[in-house]
Formats: structure tokens, C-alpha cells, sequence
């Protein structure tokens, strides 16, 4: 008899780090707890910790003082995909659909509702529990910002004030010599970061995976800033960046490949080549996962707290199967299946690509 | 005979100092002359500068390495108004039109149109200017973020940062202690910057203009939080916050009035009466024009260079009358008549506001 | 019999707030922990939580991850003084010597000796302690840097760049302008903070407890950089800051005194004044706690570790009565009862002093 | 006859870039100007300059509004050296001694001394000059802060924050997930950075040049962290620090050499070799320039200027052949010839090592 207990939804994140989900936990929490009298629990690492039931009550004071801190205090998993679980069987590895389990932990521990913090793949095994009867809200989370049904997510407004922060480093001192300033940033299948950052920071060229670039167009345009007296270019590249043709298609998954020792990089690569080619000193700076730590800007505790005020909204009102978004300057909410199909990238024709040409940026198209 | 001439605009920014100017001149000038072939004049300290022709040929150079740099590179002028300006007559104080002059000076220059970056003030004046025949573009500046056409302006995420900051570093002491830390934040007539960095920061308690404040009521409420053990609660106000009834009135202008001297502010003054009915030690932090200084945040610097490379189209297409703005992620543009007429200011029953509460902000309505 | 017992301190922090007191707590419990097998009792809101046995046993997971966070995890207490506590007798208010108390406890829980980190006041209350038999050792913690037997406390470098960052904002706003902007910082009896944000900040003009200033020779310093062009000039005050004759001497105690109120602070007075005499527009930004809170600086965070590490090894091998102090490049220790005696004020004939007028800085003498 | 002119001095930065140095030029020019009365030449891109007679008169204007940027409004030069220079006689490369047209230089324009601002190789070579009778007057300048003769050189400090914030950064991001994070950062043959900005952030495992590493022993360490339950580890690695025997080296050249290519660093090197041993996910980030970049901190601010007016004193007093340091609190000077003989490496049985080891650091040895 439901009456007799209060209500419950748990709450879990998912995928890769991000600045502002302790925002949203913080909100999920205070608002299903102050206003709707629901509690909230928190389920560790991803759905990791929803498979082996590993979860606890968040009260107002677990949440209390986190809303500035980076990281997840819930931990995550960039692994775990209940329809998707590694097993050994004959000493054979398989994979096992093991959502069944998910749902009977729902169901056990009385959770209405499941809010799934994360990027498109948390987001979509979301999108398929609701097909096994869970219902799920969804709190869009890329740092790439590469979800077309919101406007923007959070976590992308901190890691594009951390890349512009260390163009503008290179920039102070770049001046001071002959130099090319290689500076790579995340994005490998969108370019959103290295296009603003390097929009903010006044980056001579702007390297995405969007627009497959010709080194000798980005010599070209180096050259031509040296002969007008500018003895410096600053060259920001998104990890994904790949030159026309894609030779190094491999830098994509930079990080899984024994490749990606052997080249170091696709940042270190167009330093080594531009170095070559024009006979000027490349310094080369890899930002990694700098972009996804530190505390979160305003901008994005905000927008976390406003996803998390309404992520708890949806869960009381039952209005599942929807995903919380940002359209103008109102957050509202869509189906969550429609949400995860559409990536959003960089549109080589857009107004904002076209604003960097207009103030002289180098695409290498 | 025109053609024989290359096609030239002014550029000026009027009023208060806002992060992210020069990014709008930058962009107005790289875009002006790489792309559409035209000069763009630099009028020094907004309106004055075009009353006494004071101006030069901005290059591409000039414009160089100031995207990062906060104030504007041309100065500006918070009185100048050449409908209004004050003359003296046998000795006596009166105020002359001196509009016509004002288009004397750009018909001399050959100034197509004058691009006129402001806020309510300067694009007021504007607005009149074109019904005297000058052609004019508007890009809205107010830090405070109240003009209903655009949904943000630059230099707001810039402040709202510098605030967020402030409220953070008392959170981190205020722990420490028994204790009421109260910051003053701009804002005189529009909250957006207490609201937000409030929210951002986890202010406990947040005094806008647009909510008249029971100062009972916050007391209470900071005392609520003392008996659940939180020995301490940050205290965000506006500058034009006021009591239930106004009886301070005055604070909203607060630097013009010798009360001010005998006041000390708004945020002094809340700080006083806390301390008077709690007992609990109480500090103030002013920040004043911390909140206009610094180098501006990623967002503005991108803003920035967006509307000055809109602005530069709507010049080079002769689309005069009309103030460039952002709606959602596109800059479009907007009547410049209409949009100085709409302020934007916090309503009380707003998503943001209700938000707020929901995460147990108070506002001591 | 003493051996049976694993050996244990007592540490507390006294006063007020500082960055870079966590990264003491966490080094006194590390190092004693690992390196020499004693356990460190934390002892609550400094000598308020030793009169009143509040203290429990801090183990390194208890400091992990506070390195980088501004305030005291042990919380600190202004007014405790085990030797001067407030009783009342027959309705009327006198104070006792409850030092013996102190004593007690610290006996009844085996404490081998006490660790203070705190200010003038609380090393003086543990030299006193020492009188009564009980081993204390001292680490110096002042935000004001005014202790002479160290080269610098920590703390301090972490205000000056809070102080900094504000001079710094002010700049590059103040010169869209003719302003004077006025910044009143922390010292009421030294002004160092006064001075090096002052010099690092380039400010114009600063006033500091040391130097009792002539306004008169202020205005004048300004209306000559007035004609050499500089439209702004920028006013650093430390809050001790007084004009010569110090006719508003009340500022030294800003807030204790209803006066304050009135007055609104040495900085509101100063631009007023200025503001007065010289018709141009002046700005007032207060820090107050601004500056005790944030994260500590890089250098703040290794003082704080090494005095921490010193202290443990100085309660380790029974060095009692001595406190730990920066001389040069090495750490080391003097005699706790000659350090609190000597206080480290600005010499106004002092090389640095010198160095800040060669570079053209006004101090109004 | 000298009375008839004023007297003048030259000064050039030599070198890599450093934050400070616009400090102390503006002092340089400021004391020189205002209190000596001495006119100073800035000579262009260090000794480039200097034999090619590029060089201006510096004003007080030429220097207001430098000391919050990084870089030098000089420029510099790292190969440039008289006493070597690259010719080709009939085809073929030699190295010519050009000193002698230096020492021209310098008469034809009546310098009585030139200010060396630079670092190993520039004052060097500034001592090698006085020996040619070229009076010289060296202000020490090393981000690494390899130089025995003072206790500190500023730009290093503001290096020291940027390697710091990174750690923080990537400490927040750690928590999330079970990983190795590894932070490249500046540091070929001086290991201070890595070793401070570890202490500063916390860093697990501190890798340098001074202490040879076991990767045996860094994995070890790592796993036993892992057993305690702390799912991450962050490793500080110094680019020039070396696994015990030095398979590699190369990596001290990491720049110069096409092994570098292959490499990607030492720091890349490290984890690929302990994700392979640990089966943990890690995560490179390397700072390169972002340390040289940037405004600088306060203290390298405030020695910079002190620098900058100690060396105008030498010079207006004619006490040539001499270095500015610092000692504790006081800038003094030393023989120039002895300076730049005396590197300063970590020693590994200082006491600032064994404080990083009290408090849990593995240096992996």
C-alpha cells in the first residue's frame, strides 16, 4: 500500500566527468525532499551501483556544500550497460542482458522513477529500461555540448572557460617569441569547445573534426601573419581534429590505441608538421582532462540546478520518459527517446562559424 | 560621388563599463574591414567624442590582442547626451539640443552610420538620433542584463562570475565561524546578478529590488538554519534591495546622496540589523566595480564578437534602426525603437526565482 | 604507564580564519600518523573546545582532500580565553582563570602536548598555558603577516592575491573613466597587505596604519596624474589606514563601533573626501572577508605543510615551548614565549616601502 | 663630455619567457626615470638586439599598464649569443665571435651598463661581456628556479600556480572514477616545480630529475592506495624526470628531438607504462607553455619591481659586474660572475622533500 511510505526516486550519473553535476544532485535532492516530501536515493557508480542495489538515502545535509565542487559525488561508471554485462561462461567471455536484475532492484527498493544524470549512451540505456517498464527521467550531461535537444548542457561552459583560459596563457607569452602555441582540447566527434575557446581566446587557427583541415592552408596562413609582423599563431585543435583525407583517422580514439603512443597525439602532430614545414619553434600543450575538473562556472551551477529543480519536478508529477533541456532562456523538457537520436556538431555553414571567419580565424578549409 | 570613396562608420560605447566591449570593437572593426571593405571610425568616450569629432581610423592592428581585456579601448562617457547638454546662459545653468551638430560632425565624416554600443541610456539617444536622420545601430550593453529584447547581454556572465566567486570565498570562511557574511552586489533596479550568483554561489538568503524584503523574515530564517546546526548564512543583496515600505529608500542611489556617506550602503546596513537582532557577529563585503573590471568570462568574449560581427553586417547592408540581440543560441536582430522601450527585470513568479526557493533559497517575502 | 599507550597532541586552531589552515591540520596528522606513530586529537572551535573536553581523534582519511579548502576544519573561536572566562555571580558579569580546567583535560586525555596554530592572541594564551605545566607548541597563523619571528605566516600571500585580483579588476575598468576607485583592504595595525597589493596591483596611492596620511598631498597626487593624462587613479586603504592627527581614529575598529555604521569605513571616508575635493566621480569596493576565504595559494598551501611537519617532529621529540617559523628558505623554530612578544609592523623608511615610491607610489606623507 | 647628456643605461631580456619580467622593466624604466634621472634603452629580442643596434628609448608611459602581463614588451631571443654567431663562410656554417661590434654598440649609443634580465645562458653571457669591458648588471630570471645565488626568482611562483591548479583540477575530476591522472610540467633539470605544485595539490607521486624513478615502486604505491580504498591516483611528473638507468633519456630533449615524436613525452610514457601494469584508465595532461603564460602572481609582481629597482640602484651608483637576489626578505646582490656559476637542484635529503614524504609523497624511489 504505497500510501503508507513515502515516495522514492533514485538518482544515478553516468559517463564521462562533468562541472555541474553536484549541482543537479544538490537540486534533485533539495527540491524531491523541501517541496515535494519525496526521497531521493543515491545510487554509486552509475548504473554499476543500480545492478548491485548499492545505494543510500541523500538528505539535504549529504548535499549541503557540494554545489561548487567538481566531480560527482556519486561517483559514475563509463562502463556499465545492464543490457550489456561481460560474463564468463566456459571460460569463454559473453555478454548477458541482465536488465531484468535492474528492474527487480527498482521494484525492491520501491523506486518510482530512476533520474539518469548522463550523455548520450547513459541516456540511451535509459531510453531502453523505459521499454522494460522503468520509468526514467533524463538530465542531459556532455561536456561537448553535442546534444541537439537543449540548447546547451552543462559542464561545457567550465570546460570552455578552462580551454579559452590557457589560449589566453599561451597568448601572453607566445608574443614574446617566434613561435607556433599548438593547444589540444576535447572533442572528438564535435568541435564545440575548440571552436569557442578558440573564438574567446583569438586563436589564429581552429582545427575541428567538422571541417577536415589541409596543413599546408594552416602553413599557409601562419606564413602570411608572420609577413605582417605577427611572429606568432596560436593553433587550437579538438582531439578529433583530422586532416583532409585522414591519414591519422586513428588520433580519434587517441587513447585506446598502441597508435596513440607512437604519435602522441594530434596536437603534437600538427606542431611536429607546421614545426617542419615553416621552420618556426611549435611548443605543443594537451589539456586533457583539465577541461572536465575544477569547480563549475556560474553558468553551469545554475543551469545544473535549474535541470535538477526540474528533473525532480518531472519525477514528482510522474511525468516520466521525458529529458530535461534548455530553450532560450526557459528550461523545459522532451521525450527522452527523441533526445538521445540527435547529436548536435558544428555546422561548417552556421553564423557563429562564419562570425570566427569574419574576425579572421584559419578553419585549414 | 561616393564610390570614389571607401565606405566608412563610427563606433562608440557610451555609458558604464561593461567586460566584453572590445570584443564587440574588435569584431566590429576585423569584420568591417577584412570583409565588407568599410572603415570604421573610433569615436573616443561615447557621445562626447561625436559632439567634439573627436575620432580615429580603427585598423585590424589597432583592435589586436584587446579581445581579452576588460573596459573599452575607446573610452566612454556616462553624462554626455547631445540632446541635453548644459550650457551657461548669464550665469546660469540651462540645457541646449545640440543634436544637429552631433550630425553635422557625421556628415563631415562621411560616417554612414554610427554604431552605438550602450545601454538604456545611449541607445535611447540612439533611437532619437535616427528621427534627426543619423543613422544608427544598436548593440545592447548593461551588465545588469535587464533589456527584454535580448535574453542575455554581454559583460552579465562576467559579473555574475565575479559575484559567484565573492559568495564562494565567504562560504569557505563564514564555515569557520558563528557568523553573517553579507556581500552587496550591483543591481539597482534589476536583481539578475544577486539572483544568479546567489544561486550559483548557495547564498541562503537573497534581497532583490524586485522582492521587498521583511527583515524579520530573514531573520528567522537565519536562525532556523542556526538551531539545524549551520552555524553560519550568506546574505546576497542587491544594491537597490529594499525593506517592506522602502523606509531606505535612499540606498537605491546610494552614491549620489549624502546619505549614502551616513548609511554606508544597503548591505551595511541589513548587516547591522542582523547583528542587532541575532546577536550573531555579522561582515560586509562591498564589491562595487570589481563586478565591471577583470577579463571577460568565455561567454561575453563570444557574445561580444557575435553582435559586433552582426552589427557590422546590418552597417555594410544598411540596415539601420535596428539593435542586434540574442534569442536562444542565434543573434538575430530587433527594431532599436522597440527594444530600449521593454526593461527586463526579475519576476517574482519566474521558473528561476520559484527555482530557487525550491533548493531552499530565502527572500524574505 | 606510558608505553601501554600510543602517544598523543592535541591540535587546535585559534582566531581568525586563514588560508592555508587545513594544510596544517592535514600535515600535523599525516606526519604524526605515519611518520611517528601519534595520534592527533582534534579539538573543536579552537580553546573554547579544550576548556570544554570537545575533541576527537583525526586520522588521515579525516584530512584527505581538505589541502586545497579555505577555513578550518577544526572550526576556530575569536574570544575563548581559558584564562578570562565570562561567568556570571550574583546576576552581575565577571571573568575567571579556568586554566586549570585546561590543564585537566588535557591530562585526563593524555595529552603529550597541545599544538596552536592561531594569532597573536591565542600564542600568547598558549605561552601562558605553558606557565601552567602544559607543553604547547606554536604555529603562527596571521593573515596580516605582522609576526616578526617568522619571515611570513601563511595566509598572507593568499589575501594579497585576493587584494591583487581586486586592484587588478579595478584597472582595467577604472580606465574607461576619469575615477577614482578606491579599495579598502584588511590591516588595521599593519599594512602590509595594503602595501604589496598595492605594488603588484600598481595602485596609486596607498594608505597604510604606518603612514598617517595628508589628503590634502593625496588629492594632489591625483590631480597631477589628472594632468599628465591619466584619467583614474587607484586608492589602495588599508582599513587601519588613518589621516594624519587621525581625527576618525574610530575606523581602527570599524566594527565594533556604532560609529562604523555612521561612517561606513576608512575607504567610503577617503572617496567621499576625494570625491569632494577634486568633483571627479569615486568608486568604493570593500573586501572585507573576501580575504580570509578561497582556496590558499600554491605557497600557502607548502608554508602551511611545512609548519605542519615541523610542528609534529617538534611534538614528536618533546621540543615543547617553541614555534615553528619560515627564516629565508628553511623552516625552523624559535621560542614560543619571545615570538608572540614581537610584533612585524611596515617600516616606512624600509627598503620595500622605498622600492614602492622609486616606482612612483603616493603614500600621502 | 658626459655632463653635457643625460646619463643612460640599456636593458634587454634574454632567454625563455617568464612572468615578471614586464615587472621589472617598469621599475627598471620607473626608478631610473623618476629618481635617478637616467634614461633607459630597451633593447629588442635580448642580444639580437644588442648586436644589431635595435633599440628605443623607454619612457615612463612605454611602461604603464605592464606589470599584470605576461611576456615581455621587449621580446626575447633563446640563440642569440655575440660570442657566437652563426656565419657561412663559402658555404659552409661556422660560429664567429661578434662581441667586439656589441661593445661598439654600446659605446655608439653611450650605455653606461647594459640590465641582463635573463637566466643561465643570458648571464653568462652578460658576464663574459664585462670581461670585453661592457659594464652589466644581471637580474636573475628562471621559471625553474635552478639558481643558488637568491633564494627564489620570480615567474616561478606563478608557474608553481598554473602546475597547481591544474593538480586541483584534475583532483576533483579523479574522485569521479577509478584512473591514474598524470600532469607533465615544466622541469628538464630542477625538479621544483613538480615538486611544489605536488605538495601544493596533493600530488600522490612526484616525480624529478633529481631522484631517479622505479616504476616498479610508483605502481606499488599506487595499488596500495587503491587497497585503501582510494580509487584514484595523481602523478606530478617533471619533464625531464628519468626512470632509474635512463632508458630514455632522450625524453630531457624532449623538444629537439624526432624521438619525441614517437614518444610523446615522459609523461605519456608513464601512463601507458602503468595503465599496462595496473589495468587502471590514465589520463595525460601536459601544461607546456600554459606555465610560462599568463598575469603574474603578487609575489612575482612584487619581486620583479623589487628586482627591477635594486638593478636601476647598481646601475645609477655604477656597482657593475653584479647580480639582484634575494635573501629571506631583503633584495641584495651578489658578484655576477659567481651567481651563474652555482645551479640549485632539488636535494633529495632536504627538508622540504622530507616534508612531502611525511605527509605520504612517493618520489618513487
Amino acid at each position: 500500500m504505497m500510501g503508507a511510505h513515502p515516495r522514492r526516486v533514485g538518482l544515478l550519473t553516468g559517463g564521462g566527468d562533468c562541472p555541474g553535476l553536484n549541482a543537479v544532485i544538490r537540486a534533485v535532492v533539495k527540491a524531491s525532499t523541501y517541496h515535494y516530501g519525496i526521497e531521493v536515493y543515491g545510487i554509486r557508480d552509475g548504473f554499476d551501483g543500480l545492478m548491485n542495489d548499492n545505494m543510500d538515502l541523500l538528505t539535504a545535509d549529504d548535499v549541503s556544500g557540494i554545489l561548487h565542487r567538481g566531480g560527482t559525488i556519486l561517483g559514475s561508471s563509463n562502463r556499465a550497460n545492464p543490457f550489456r554485462v561481460p560474463v564468463e561462461v566456459d571460460g569463454e567471455k559473453r555478454y548477458e542482458d541482465q536488465s531484468d536484475q535492474v528492474v527487480a532492484v527498482a521494484r525492491a527498493r520501491r523506486l518510482e522513477a530512476i533520474i539518469v544524470v548522463g550523455g548520450d549512451g547513459s541516456l540511451t540505456i535509459g531510453a531502453q529500461l523505459i521499454e522494460c517498464g522503468l520509468p526514467v527521467i533524463g538530465v542531459p550531461k556532455t561536456i561537448d555540448n553535442d546534444l541537439d535537444s537543449t540548447d546547451v548542457t552543462f559542464g561545457f561552459d567550465s570546460a570552455r572557460a578552462v580551454a579559452t583560459d590557457a589560449v589566453d596563457r599561451l597568448h601572453s607569452t607566445a608574443e614574446s617569441h617566434q613561435r607556433i602555441m599548438v593547444v589540444e582540447v576535447m572533442g572528438r566527434y564535435a568541435g564545440w569547445i575548440a571552436l569557442e575557446a578558440g573564438m574567446a581566446g583569438g586563436g589564429d587557427v581552429i582545427l575541428i573534426p567538422e571541417i577536415p583541415f589541409d596543413l599546408e592552408k594552416v602553413a599557409t596562413a601562419i606564413e602570411k601573419r608572420g609577413q605582417s609582423g605577427r611572429r606568432f599563431s596560436i593553433v587550437v585543435v579538438a582531439e578529433g581534429a583530422t586532416p583532409r583525407g585522414g591519414q591519422i583517422f586513428v588520433d580519434r580514439r587517441i587513447e585506446d590505441s598502441p597508435e596513440a603512443i607512437r604519435l602522441g597525439g594530434i596536437g603534437r602532430w600538427v606542431a611536429h608538421e607546421l614545426e617542419e614545414r615553416l621552420q618556426w619553434e611549435s611548443r605543443v600543450t594537451v589539456l586533457g582532462h583539465l577541461q572536465r575538473g575544477g569547480s563549475p562556472t556560474s553558468f553551469d551551477r545554475i543551469l545544473g540546478t535549474r535541470f535538477g529543480v526540474e528533473a525532480a519536478r518531472l519525477a514528482a508529477e510522474k511525468l516520466h520518459g521525458r529529458m530535461v533541456s534548455l530553450r532560450g532562456t526557459e528550461v523545459t523538457s522532451v521525450p527522452l527517446a527523441d533526445a538521445v537520436a540527435k547529436p548536435r556538431r558544428v555546422d561548417p555553414s552556421s553564423a557563429i562559424v562564419s562570425a570566427a571567419r569574419a574576425v579572421g580565424t584559419c578553419f585549414g578549409d
